[in-house]
């Protein structure tokens, strides 16, 4: 018998829709010219680009006259952002505060880090015991010194959605740059730059069903950014490095099937992620963090009392299922998860959380058996357990 | 008819090889995990990221020790060297001076700018009338300030070779960090790193027939380098970002095929290259940059007294043949070759280089045919030139 193979860890990695793939496909081994290239090499992959761009900036409802720069990862996007506004404004003295939270991602958690060993002064924002923030926190951290503002959209762990647009009104009227790391909302949510007054925002294509290894950052018109990769003309100077063709057409194809099934996610998968989060709080001792209103479609976070959520894991992948602990950029450190030790969880609670995240190539047929390895392993766990008094 | 396609210009960018596709291809839509997951979707793929791996240090004889840390490109490895070199040992106070030439790719002069911006002394090496640079003139340039010495394997416009070994004896001597954009030399020359005694090389898959979008910094063991990306723990910590799955087996794959391939570059190809050569200096007033001994067996910088690069191109563009003024990074400014103008040409004929770069893919057919129409556009060319006074 073959053995299932069924993903639910959609928010560390997605696969790549077969769509995506097959566009991508021709632009390897037959118009492969580099497009800054003068001769139709290079000028016959243009329309192609053009297309793949307008879907991105469709995506987002970027303006015109705003940037989309091509970077290789949302990694990238969220460094540039960092240390663009610490060349711009902090270097030169003008001001010296960041703002940002206690669950982001690592590649701002870390590279605020980074920064406050050169002097710069940042501020994390505690989550609440929901495990979201207010954008009344925001409002009470800004100073005269700030410089920007970076907060997710949705929390890569437990699938909160922040109060983005409440932020961006905000930092908009005290004339602070506002960045977000929209990793996680795009393809969940809708994502609309302008609504939300945003300056800069991070995405990367294989959180929705695009290629691993590219990403984007979209700059208002008129934001300033010292670039972190100088070199050649590239994206207008913003950028440099020989363009990505394969994986920018399939982002952009990525971008625009991401749209075209926003509603699917927010009925389909929203009722396939409820019926497993309902199925599996029946399990005693079992709670899932961050209510339901607030939350993207496709995520939970559950934590189950006694068991450590490596041991689940374990368990889960023997029978073919594949979830996490939390973040894969974290996974091989084997640490409590940060959102519940930020949410106040107390220790042996905060190793005991398993994120199942859904997309959109999920089947109630998955679910269905995942419920059913889940209360399996639940018992077997349970009775092995040190710390589990409770019965089942 | 068919509309032939001969491209002659790999050292802007290459094919991807067949072979470089086909392995990739199973990393998108069926084994698309994260390789830092826990579960089977990342574990299973870490067989082909360690054959991977092992490819990319055999090809340039890095030893087990040292560090092959993958990036989206040369551009970002090079801008990594000369930003955290900055952090290292500059910001700090240590040292405060950097020696590149003047003939690097813009990933380097544009970040020596940057740099010079934030108060860095930067010497740019001069070539001399043949192209090159000497040994000696890095000598004499090391002061007790130098932190780093950046100087290319071989240059993107001429592809002379430029004396590694010797340099990178000197700075091993001196003390003095010694980094090598080596994207023009992997898959021409043979590099050894050990051999070089270099401290960090960059590179970049689309350069010898892997996909655009990924490179690689070789650190030598024991070099520190403040990341440029921070974030998740990805590559030891050096490197934060998902993996770019398919693109890290596609360019190990690439590497083997390039080191398969070096004899045949080195006899085949270099024969074509110099039949090539031949017969276009048979016509007056025509000459190559740059003598044979000293160049990579695949490029041909030509100068045509008369005829401007770009009108050069449109003839051979025409006619289905694709080759460039000089670097793909710069082509869309439509400035001098820089190269032409470092070696003294005078500014009129700075303005007529083509680049012709072979490549493995190349036949004699296309050659002959070349050679046909680029006497052919000389002639028409000519014709109508206002600065030729010559008769063809």
């Amino acid at each position: 018998m073959m053995q299932k193979r069924i993903y639910l860890d959609n928010n560390a990695t997605t696969m790549v829709d077969p769509k995506v793939e097959k566009i991508m496909q021709p632009f390897f081994c037959e118009h492969y010219g580099n497009p800054n290239s003068l001769h139709k090499f290079g000028t016959e992959i243009h329309p192609a680009l053009h297309d793949a761009f307008n879907k991105l900036y469709e995506g987002i409802n970027a303006s015109e006259e705003d940037d989309i720069i091509i970077t290789s990862c949302a990694t990238e996007s969220n460094n540039w952002v960092l240390k663009g506004v610490y060349f711009d404004l902090i270097a030169k003295g003008e001001k010296n505060h960041i703002i940002t939270t206690d669950v982001e991602h690592p590649a701002i958690g870390a590279t605020c880090r980074f920064l406050e060993s050169l002097g710069v002064k940042v501020t994390y924002l505690s989550i609440n015991k929901d495990g979201n923030i207010s954008a009344n926190q925001v409002r009470e951290a800004i100073t005269e010194q700030t410089a920007l503002v970076s907060i997710m959209w949705a929390n890569n762990e437990t699938g909160l959605i922040f109060p983005i647009e409440e932020i961006g009104a905000i930092c908009k009227e005290k004339g602070v740059l506002f960045h977000t790391d929209a990793v996680q909302a795009i393809g969940k949510i809708p994502v609309d730059v302008q609504k939300a007054n945003v300056d800069f925002l991070s995405f990367s294509a294989h959180k929705f069903h695009g290629p691993k290894g590219i990403g984007a950052l979209y700059i208002k018109k008129g934001r300033q950014l010292t670039p972190l990769l100088h070199g050649g003309e590239h994206m207008r100077g913003r950028r440099s490095g020989t363009l990505n063709v394969p994986y920018i057409i399939g982002m952009g194809e990525a971008m625009s099937l991401a749209q075209s099934y926003l509603d699917y996610e927010n009925s389909t998968i929203l009722e396939l992620r409820n019926y497993l989060e309902d199925a599996l709080l029946k399990i005693p001792d079992v709670f899932v963090i961050g209510d339901r209103k607030h939350r993207v479609p496709n995520t939970t976070l559950i934590s189950i009392r006694g068991i450590e959520g490596e041991a689940m894991l374990w368990d889960l992948n023997k029978a073919g299922i594949a979830c996490s602990t939390g973040s894969a950029c974290a996974s091989e450190d084997l640490e409590a998860n940060p959102v519940m030790v930020a949410i106040g969880a107390d220790k042996e609670l905060a190793h005991t959380a398993v994120r199942i995240s859904l997309s959109r190539f999920n089947t109630k047929e998955e679910i269905d058996y995942t419920i059913e390895v889940f209360n399996k392993a639940v018992e077997r766990l349970r009775k092995i357990s040190s710390s589990y008094e409770g019965k089942i």
